[in-house]
């Protein structure tokens, strides 16, 4: 399987999941990652609240992004009034979910590894239901 | 030129003119019309205005969307708290928008014509600027 129809399993995967709930729609972005203007991976929404996404299965210990790939995405949230999230699945792990001030800064990356799961991050309950306070 | 890809032409023309603008970005659903939610389009947003849009070009006098479409378009907008906006450009025409209730509405589709143009629906510049008042 290509490393691009791995990434968008996983999207499909997390869109299912939001759309598992009442009061959440999700749907993956075209061209994101190919297209000329910034776009995350998901855009993800309740009434109240709208999460733009990027979007990782990882199966070893460490998640890297490109500096740029956050960027955009923090440039996408704001002008669109989102917020900015990360979302990595660790192999026997459930999906967890990142600001970008979460993720460590490496010269040309940031990076999410498995040990920060237990102090950083929230799960998809605790990211949606922020969202109905 | 397959009716996929000139839809898709018609979504990344209108995409382009959002992001012309300062204030607004968007961009295209992956699989719209194929997967099993409910799905625009095409996604923008400013700051403050969300809009779920249904988008085609037309090439005739009238264009007609299955009922199915537009009441999907409108419960994905309910549920992100967005605007459901009909997007249209006949030939020759700049693009025009419309809300759901400005269709007409036949047994099995709603339909927009190009003599409702004069009296109808919105340019870009009314559309957009209206989220800024």
């Amino acid at each position: 399987m290509s490393r691009k129809s791995k990434g968008c399993d996983a999207e499909r995967e997390l869109i299912h999941i939001f759309w598992q709930t009442n009061d959440w729609a999700a749907c993956r972005v075209a061209g994101s990652g190919s297209i000329k203007y910034p776009a995350p991976d998901i855009i993800a929404a309740s009434r109240t609240k709208r999460l733009a996404i990027e979007c990782k299965a990882c199966k070893g210990n460490s998640q890297y992004f490109d500096k740029k790939e956050i960027i955009e995405l923090q440039q996408f949230a704001h002008k669109t009034n989102a917020e900015a999230i990360i979302a990595v699945r660790f192999n026997q792990e459930q999906w967890h979910f990142f600001m970008p001030a979460e993720l460590d800064e490496t010269n040309k990356h940031f990076v999410i590894t498995r040990e920060h799961l237990q102090n950083r991050g929230k799960l998809f309950k605790e990211l949606t239901q922020q969202a109905q306070e």
